[in-house]
């Protein structure tokens, strides 16, 4: 399996009054992960805005298992799960890194959308075939 | 139907480089629903972990269906769709102020959490009896 | 003395594991106070964007008195401190809603700027006329 | 001098509508340093707090000099420049990474509390002492 791991520490700023990671900062660690798998397969988002799209979230799901706390070491690993002509899918899997503990699952699904007209657009033929083979090895 | 609605003005802060509202940015706007449908009800979250209790996310779920840009005003609209001995469940519509227009909608489950232990527990009998006019005007 | 006044309550995502707001999350609330009294003085800050013009926070500092918490009533107070051709400067206090607290004290200098070039320019006559009264009564 | 320096990339979520970070992001980015700063001089300040002790922010100044944008590399310098009985100060400097480009300098000032009471007390006579050399060497 083809999977992009992003290690970092959790920030004070994450956390809340219960003491752990509020749930909304999660959020954009699956970002993180996102970026980093796309800059690893070639295709970096930088360089797919700077084409004219833009990679829109169209829906989010998140399962909690555990709360991080500060300091914290996570680990984000991040999976191609879906890539159609409209619609990229990713999978994701937080962890205490170094451990099996997981902290969160999520998936996000996105769609391609022309910045000019902020209408949906079919992803360019070039970066699909670049992510193919990030998605072959992920469903296997 | 018993809906909580909350209104306020999207932040500069909330936005992102796509020059709307980072999808991440909708979530703790969910939590500010919430907290306001709770205090509605009679049983404001504060008095909740006064109790020595938490209500802790554990699954949330996001559809974004047309983003929100600085300056809009936004209603949160909120119900409460389960109410179990150790869950809670909450949806959520989330409208441009005075229109039809749908940014997002999303649901939340939680489980009630002693706070010295952090251990799941059940949710006391007299918030749940406050809670419960809620659930059961939501369902029709 | 001309001060607006924007009142809301504290977010949970807002708080910090020392169990109250974090420094980091009081910073979006001062823009929230700058935004209202550009709208008061009739020149909306994206009227001022939608012309053209970027008005970028160049200096910021804050002291930090006493800590709000979740749920707590606020009000952030906000005056116009600088009018300069280049050059914008405000000044705020929040305080817990209906009492003398002090929770920071903040003031902020911001630079105007073309946003098609991004590079320091003149704030329009148009809008320097209508930002001025609210200059000259803070003074007093 | 002994200058910690802490590097990462700028995550999408930290941006803003005017296609650069938002100048409340940053304020986090120097926690890291501060943060990584405590553990390179052995005093981590998961240690610190769990003896009892916060170390509570009581004044902030920035200076933005240039915007950072989405991805890319940043380093943040942080030096310790203050170490009183009861009060610490810092100075950062964040930069492009592997660049001279300022993108912000920040000073901090931070008080110990004793977490129990929330009074301000004496910062540990051991934590000053592992300190120290932090101190003086950033001093030349």
């Amino acid at each position: 399996m083809m999977i992009e791991e992003s290690t970092f520490r959790v920030r004070y700023a994450e956390t809340d009054a219960m003491g752990v990671v509020h749930h909304a900062a999660y959020v954009p660690w699956l970002e993180v992960g996102r970026v980093n798998l796309l800059r690893a397969a070639g295709a970096p988002y930088t360089t797919i805005e700077a084409r004219g799209y833009l990679v829109v979230l169209s829906d989010l799901q998140v399962r909690y298992r555990w709360p991080a706390r500060f300091d914290d070491e996570v680990t984000v690993q991040t999976q191609l799960t879906q890539l159609k002509s409209r619609q990229l899918g990713f999978s994701y899997r937080v962890v205490l890194t170094g451990t099996t503990q997981t902290l969160i699952e999520a998936t996000t699904t996105h769609i391609v959308v022309w910045r000019a007209t902020m209408k949906p657009t079919v992803f360019p033929a070039d970066l699909h075939d670049i992510l193919r083979p990030w998605l072959e090895m992920s469903a296997h």
